[in-house]
């Protein structure tokens, strides 16, 4: 989406490539929203490095970021024998799995380019193939966004107060993002709407990445503590909520999100506003059968227990540096502890949100009703 | 109540008055909870600093102090001339009204303490009856609040898991509270119980001072983002929720409390969890006849896009140096900026919650209906 870069304005995705210097280049996303940097991983283990260090995170922004670095990977080897070349790919696929070994987009992407490779014969035909297969899985994910876009701005309507709760915006896809996409959407239909995005404690994904994004793309939107929605929503001063998923259960509804996103379904419903989560196909899970099922990870304490900042008076930096990495740093981001030092903390990452409280599941797909996922699972790309 | 100072447990009050110095002595407040401190105010005008400065927040305390101040006031006053003195504690109240001109407590600490002023004759009967009405002001706001904890505590059974949201704990107060209060009077009586605290952002009260509190006072607790309560109590994790209010209408039994309060009350109201509202009389507003009626302060948007916290590896200090005071300042919190530095936010400090949500409001008159408060006012204070 749209950044602003010493007063003027381009279009950046989170993850490109660069065929020239065979560099995949990222938007270095843990120094937002202070610094917008783009940065370079120069050979396929930069590219590991980037995905493990969390330069690039969201489902989609991994799974490209993984597949253009295995077609990078194939195009370093120097050589024409097939069976060294296939050899050198399995061990670039190694090192691009193990860089987040639990999730599951990365493992989609390399197999989706390795199966595309695999119409190749010689070792040229087959770099080329990885680099178009790489190109597409970005291509299909930004277009993906953009279908979710499409039905969700129907929602949007003149003058509406929206509620987003934690990112799942262009940031954690190639672009355009899920919960934001019917926002972009929208606003190119020249629709006038605000948004209020809850901080989204403790890690304030909203507050600074949601926020970030919504102000470079110029949507008017406000910051809330996460305590004020439930009193926005009393004084019928929010029209509709859209939020995003991490993992949202085929057979049931039921929709895992950041801790959090069930408060905020509970007080919509209270108050009759919509409900919605925008996803991609691939967040669906065909197989769990119940919401308890689903693990909630328990993150540390310490990100309760205080917060990650930089000083008052730090200034915000843009910089894109293609290709070369520059070293300023000098608003990064420090830890500051807040609570009481003799205390600890609980910290669940997540929660788990019933289908009865959701009004609908936005998909690149159309609109469902989270009852009807498993009726409706053909449509929606579960294999059986 | 309880602080542990080197290793030694000692009872402390927020406020207390030194004869001998004629010093109002307060817990610097504003240091919790990375460092204790006991700081002397060594006349009048110090005194009401102490209060507009913040050293002292909460309504039972800040009356308290005021009702001190105005006896070390008058205590100050040298010679016999009676009309003089009357002029002088004239200026005094004027003084220590002006510290703090919204809030009600020191208006009503100065009015109580200069009616028992009139009693007396001579400059000296009335410096002494000044005193003893200070004394009774303090001893009074701390019987109200063991009544609240007496009332409260037969809600809490062994094994609870309790919630709850901001302080209202017994730094607000002369000492024990009105929210904490049925926790500490529980635990008095062998009770086990734990206390899931909100950090209550943006100002993060429950993880600065109620987790400082139960921490010195030794009750298992865990500080949970705002976010988690909602998790937690749909894992069956809450049995039972209070807090405490800023005001309650006596007319409809509307609570208003700090942002986030609503939220928690209907998500406790969906899981059939107790949701209970501790208060000393004097939080009763008998005037107004409908929660939107009560003005909801906007505040600086500055405590949503930042946060105060000491560096990590800060140590925490705990000083009692009476009556002087020390420098030592190492431990002071700084301010960082969480949020994208080109947003702004939305910052509500109070919400409101309807009575229906309210199980019972726990008073030092006993526990009411928030709907009988106003069938019951007589015996709840109300004046015609």
């Amino acid at each position: 989406m749209n950044v602003t870069v010493s007063g003027r304005t381009r279009h950046f995705r989170t993850v490109t490539f660069d065929c020239r210097t065979n560099a995949v280049l990222l938007v270095e996303q843990r120094l937002l929203p202070h610094a917008f940097k783009i940065v370079p991983a120069r050979d396929f283990r930069e590219t590991a490095r980037a995905i493990r260090d969390m330069i690039v995170r969201g489902a989609g922004a991994i799974g490209a970021t993984a597949a253009y670095g295995l077609a990078q990977g194939a195009r370093a080897f120097r050589g024409t024998n097939v069976a060294k070349f296939r050899q050198h790919v399995q061990d670039v696929c190694q090192t691009l799995k193990a860089a987040r070994p639990t999730a599951v987009d990365p493992l989609n992407a390399l197999n989706q380019v390795r199966a595309a490779m695999a119409a190749g014969e010689t070792v040229e035909e087959q770099q080329a193939l990885a680099l178009a297969a790489a190109e597409e899985f970005a291509h299909e994910d930004v277009r993906h966004c953009e279908q979710i876009g499409r039905y969700g701005a129907k929602l949007i309507r003149d003058g509406m107060r929206l509620l987003t709760h934690c990112n799942a915006g262009w940031l954690a896809f190639v672009d355009v993002g899920s919960a934001t996409a019917p926002m972009y959407a929208a606003q190119a239909e020249g629709k006038q709407f605000h948004v209020y995005c809850d901080e989204t404690r403790p890690r304030s994904q909203g507050a600074t990445l949601t926020a970030w994004e919504l102000a470079q793309q110029k949507i008017s939107h406000q910051i809330i503590a996460d305590n004020a929605g439930g009193h926005l929503m009393q004084r019928g001063k929010v029209d509709l909520v859209i939020v995003g998923s991490d993992r949202i259960l085929g057979r049931t509804g039921e929709v895992a999100n950041k801790i959090g996103t069930y408060a905020k379904a509970v007080l919509a419903r209270r108050h009759g506003i919509p409900f919605y989560v925008a996803i991609p196909l691939s967040t669906i899970d065909w197989d769990l059968k119940s919401g308890f099922d689903i693990p909630i990870e328990q993150r540390h304490e310490a990100e309760v227990l205080g917060a990650w900042g930089v000083a008052a008076n730090a200034r915000t930096s843009v910089t894109v540096n293609r290709p070369s990495i520059s070293n300023s740093q000098s608003r990064r981001r420090f830890y500051v502890r807040v609570a009481n030092p003799t205390s600890r903390a609980l910290n669940p990452g997540f929660d788990v949100t019933p289908a009865e409280l959701i009004t609908g599941i936005i998909t690149p797909a159309g609109i469902f009703d989270p009852r009807d996922l498993w009726a409706s699972r053909r449509e929606l790309g579960w294999a059986d």
